[in-house]
């Protein structure tokens, strides 16, 4: 079914007020939220809602907490999010990080303590909406093996890079496996199959079959060895810079709380942007598509059409979650 | 067959030298060729060695340009290669970024109208080498189709992100293809089918086999749509921070010269990173491997291995090529 955003929003904010968060916190919360639907991604908007607000009662969240300075130099800075809500130490890490960036030219800031960010897009969206390039990345619980291995010792470090463009900027918002939990599990509910291979069988064979691959816990890193690598990397990043929680830290404890951040801001000083990003995007649009008819995107391209679509006729909600979360 | 790391230079360096090159040019660049071969990338070593004299001898690339600051704002510069050396641009750059980063904890080098820096890998190994994090990219000619494309529009977008460590540097270096064109020309020259899906055949099928892929150009990014996100955010960022030249322009121009790079170096501030470091290498190598007795390797594992081994034995070398390099 359809909801105005300011249903939503308003209906996240009450539950937000109920569970020890102050007016502003709330407010601020209950928009990222709202906003993660209204551009479609429901798996970190509504859909999410309920687990976050058991995060919170399970004390893995703490709704009042502040993220504080606890070291840098120059353009470089860390941080300690206290266990905070997630989306509101990124969007201030990130924040901060943009003031850096107009500063310096590049500002980096790396947060340690802090909980998961919902959709790593937001803040993408926030940078380029302050007119940055930022790069930002994030680890998280243990979820994939490492190539040559069977069991998860890596994450899935969702990347997120923006770039501000006149005409919608381009976002790309990734994790480093091939398909999301939630998405394997969206398949296997409907009975589907993948339309791509997304990770091994217990046999070690590519699978299609979402149900094998949850089974053998073997999810594929985005192009095998490399997106190990890639994974690896990110969490040194983010654990390095922050000298937060690693994965191995974060498995070992349990919950996936108290991870680590990373937000890059880059002062595009440049004159001729708009230009070589249009002629970017359209030398890449001019591919010859597969399917005659279709179009080839661009990171956001997506994210843009479904947000006015939600603004003008409603954000699309799972009418049962919607009733569940009207009733927390 | 083996040769002497110091052998390898000084042909190069011979042949460097009646080639427009100075003494110190020539000397830097033929270690950092020797380097290549000598860490087993051969393909950006000796073999690569032929191409790179013919692209100078055709003025494609300027033995003695230096690079030029065009611009700049705090810890972010731009730099002009002036079609010089890639590889001496590129260790200039990642110098730079170095020292930047020093003096401002984060800093970034884009380079425009620079050549090809041969392996990245050389200037996350630097900047390692240097105590210093580090993340860079470049674009390159047009390889590889975006996703729902058939056409290739997008660069394989080299991305190198490096980690130092006390017992071995962590150095990934990966194109954002699933293969390089050199490789699967190399598993055609071989009869061979890849491990692993590699691309599309002429008939839109996910596909091993080398041929099919080279016939149909579909090579394939890492992660589907993931790779062709990446690929396009990458050349997004070369070129928009430099100023320079985008896929678009290089591949219109023809020849595979005056590319966009981007160096970024951290200072690694914090005081218990090797502690970290390790927490997360031995929590990857802890996963069961797949077949006993195997490895899980960390990204410059293998490298130091190679390295190690090619300073005791000698230098590996394909005969054929090292004898037509000879008569250069």
């Amino acid at each position: 079914m359809l909801v105005p955003f300011k249903d939503l929003k308003s209906e996240f904010k009450r539950i937000l007020l109920s569970n020890g968060f102050t007016e502003s916190k709330a407010d601020e919360v209950a928009i990222i939220f709202a906003e993660n639907s209204r551009d479609g991604v429901h798996s970190h908007g509504l859909n999410r809602f309920p687990a976050f607000i058991q995060y919170v009662r399970d004390g893995h969240v703490i709704p009042d907490a502040e993220p504080v300075k606890v070291g840098g130099f120059g353009s470089l800075e860390q941080w300690d999010g206290r266990y905070g809500p997630g989306m509101l130490n990124a969007k201030f890490c990130m924040n901060r990080a943009i003031e850096l960036g107009n500063e310096y030219g590049i500002g980096c800031v790396a947060i340690k303590n802090t909980n998961h960010w919902m959709r790593g897009g937001t803040y993408g969206w926030q940078a380029a909406e302050a007119g940055m390039i930022s790069i930002s990345f994030t680890n998280t619980i243990a979820n994939m093996p490492p190539w040559g291995g069977v069991v998860p010792r890596l994450s899935n470090d969702p990347l997120i890079i923006a770039v501000p463009r006149k005409e919608g900027h381009v976002v790309l918002d990734m994790a480093i496996s091939q398909y999301a939990i939630g998405k394997l599990n969206l398949y296997k509910s409907r009975n589907e199959q993948l339309p791509l291979p997304g990770g091994y069988d217990k046999g070690g064979n590519l699978s299609i079959d979402p149900a094998a691959i949850l089974e053998s816990e073997r999810v594929l890193p985005i192009g095998f060895w490399k997106g190990s690598g890639l994974s690896l990397m990110l969490d040194l990043l983010a654990t390095v810079l922050s000298q937060g929680r690693s994965t191995a830290t974060i498995t070992k404890a349990g919950p996936e709380a108290g991870i680590s951040q990373v937000f890059i801001a880059i002062k595009p000083i440049g004159i001729k942007n708009n230009e070589l990003i249009e002629q970017i995007l359209s030398y890449a649009k001019s591919s010859r598509p597969l399917h005659e008819g279709d179009d080839i995107l661009y990171p956001g391209e997506n994210t843009l059409k479904t947000r006015e679509k939600s603004m003008r006729e409603g954000v699309w909600v799972d009418e049962r979650i919607w009733e569940k979360v009207k009733n927390l």
